[in-house]
């Protein structure tokens, strides 16, 4: 068994993934969901529209107007927001118009109410006869043109984009009532060993209580994935055939398992995926996490993570998160990664290490501190944390201020 | 009316909310909530167990073992994980044991499989009458203590925490199966104007679509409030009221509007919460979103948003998250906030600007570029932005390489 290095797991991992399908969803139940189809624009704004609440004139007519020489304006129309103009203004008139309001024809710049002699904003209000202009406007002043933020054709939204609240706000402005967006994968979800009580059960001695089920699930749902929870199975292999084969039935995309924290714990499971497929075991050159199991049931794609909760938190985050983004049609990961200054020096192993830190921003760079012992079963570290800090294979120390990536949790 | 800063804004408005109740919800429903209780520690691990798979021995027996001298031990029992061992080890004696299993009274070390005669780790297998070992222990090799990760009366997470995966994860641990969190804030948002139809409708011409329904309904369920959506209301007076009044009956915690894109638009709802409370207008100094109305409709507070998307969009962040925030009893923000580098000048009018803007690392400093014109009808531009810049107040103009505060979005 040879000793891959995290890439060439996730590479060898990846390639057992294809998006699923995809369906089609009303806009406002499409948050976080990711696009399977390009968005063109249309022109925005649809229409010339003001920009100003004010008058609505004929640049000219109003070309030497000042507060010592004011032109007057017979006012012939009232346009408030939402209308659709049926006036066309001649010369020497003016329409009284409201923000966003569609610009009549014939007019060609809005006055500002500011720079007349009705000073009403009101919605209520009535419009005057006439209007006093104090100021000049160029042509097109205060007009909002078609297309000014963007025009028909353009890209909007690419293929794979995860959506976003402006994201939904522009789709809506498009009138896209309806999106084609990838399904939430599905995920089945199992733990394993017979030293697992659930939070709810009574602890008996020996016995601890699983907490991978509320980490893995937790994380899945917020990379996008629909959890299928298949509990907590005992070391009898017709109990873990029966979990897997309720998967299948429920069309899991993908197979998640966490042993217990005994490698043994693991072997039911091994046997019992090995029936209907198969199981290889990947020594990952990476910490924590080292053992990564990998293979599938009833053809569909199983990953075996350590028991631990840690190992499994990372795990989780190296290989199941991209499988589970490849599968939602992602374009890329959700996860934002930075690089940091150590504000210690680290020690490592040589392996890949993902350890658990504080970060603290000082004057624009971001400085890490391990928040605890890195031990794998000590989850409170983790809690403690708010980033992994990657400190690359072949790598034995770093001293203080040395470069590392990290990943925001 | 005077100029209020952003800062006197926030602090005047966040005045009149207060944590909403609390409930107590089964752990796995928790994900995202707010905790309102402190939670303490037990002892983890809750008991001394193996950090190994091996054999439970007496380190003395074992001092003087090497390959070429091995002492050979009667192997009295067999521990799986999750077992609860009845044996006491006298001298001479071993007890196979797997990673995560209790230590037997009489045991204070564990001797690694590796270091044994007996090689075979799967959970299947019988343990062997007698093992041979090959290699010295020291008084507690390879055991986990009791407490060892976390001791009884440590405080783990505090009131305001907003839980995470790897939380909920020790809460598990903990065997916290039912948890009391503060409820969701419930957030009524009403858009109000003429012009406005929904995504669905047809398009009569001079009417736009309502985009802020989507970006604001998402905005409060990411920022863990619950929305009662009021839908769009025409000018009407009676239509307003009726709808605000539903919000009452459904017990919002806080009622938005945004109003059309027009002043006017708005006055119809101001003129309908004056009749049952009172409503502020506020200038403040800040771009985009300078008008904000706050009031009260039936002791509800009332935040009024400007029409404009990226208006509301900002106004949002500002001043209706922080208020979600701390409705929810949330301690801090949920917005990452980070200082970047400028990667072009940028020039402001002297408010306090929020600028749309994409930020790209190098050598672990983000560097920041508009993402398009800034006029607040461009959503687009907020659509390719991956934050927004805060340029403070009294601020015309920055150089290139200027250090600025950017909120991830």
């Amino acid at each position: 068994m040879t000793l891959l290095s995290v890439h060439a797991a996730q590479e060898r991992l990846l390639a057992h993934f294809k998006p699923v399908e995809t369906e089609t969803l009303p806009l406002m139940s499409c948050s976080g969901r990711v696009l399977a189809e390009e968005v063109m624009a249309i022109d925005l704004p649809g229409f010339d529209n003001s920009s100003v609440d004010g008058f609505a004139v004929m640049a000219g007519d109003v070309r030497d107007a000042s507060p010592t020489s004011p032109r007057t304006l017979r006012v012939v129309a009232d346009i408030p927001a939402g209308a659709s103009p049926a006036v066309a203004l001649a010369s020497g008139e003016a329409a009284r118009i409201m923000t966003g309001a569609p610009i009549p024809a014939g007019a060609d710049a809005i006055v500002m109410v500011e720079d007349t002699d009705f000073h009403q904003r009101r919605a209520g209000a009535a419009a005057p006869s006439s209007v006093k202009v104090f100021k000049a406007v160029q042509r097109g002043e205060n007009i909002r043109t078609r297309g000014m933020d963007v025009r028909a054709g353009e890209k909007i939204l690419p293929v794979g984009h995860a959506l976003r609240p402006q994201d939904l706000g522009v789709l809506a402005m498009l009138g896209k009532a309806n999106v084609k967006v990838y399904r939430r994968p599905r995920l089945a979800l199992l733990s394993s060993g017979d030293e697992l009580v659930d939070v709810d059960a009574p602890l008996p001695p020996g016995k601890i209580r699983d907490a991978n089920s509320y980490i893995l699930s937790t994380l899945t749902r917020e990379a996008g994935g629909e959890v299928l929870p298949l509990g907590i199975v005992s070391d009898h292999r017709e109990a873990i055939r029966a979990r897997l084969n309720e998967a299948v039935e429920q069309q899991a995309d993908i197979l998640v398992s966490s042993a217990g924290v005994s490698v043994g714990a693991f072997d039911f499971v091994r046997e019992v995926v090995e029936t209907e497929g198969e199981l290889d075991f990947w020594r990952v050159n990476m910490r924590p996490g080292k053992p990564l199991a990998f293979g599938r049931y009833r053809g569909i794609p199983f990953i075996g993570l350590p028991g631990n909760p840690v190992s499994a938190f990372v795990g989780f985050e190296v290989f199941v998160r991209p499988a589970l983004e490849q599968l939602a049609g992602r374009e890329r990961t959700s996860r934002p990664r930075i690089r940091v200054k150590l504000a210690e020096p680290v020690e490592s192993d040589g392996r890949e290490s993902y350890l658990r830190a504080v970060l603290e921003e000082r004057e624009g760079t971001f400085y890490a501190r391990l928040s605890g012992h890195q031990g794998s079963g000590n989850l409170l570290s983790l809690v403690r944390a708010n980033a992994l800090l990657i400190i690359p294979a072949g790598v034995k120390s770093l001293p203080i201020d040395a470069q590392v990536e990290a990943w925001w949790l």
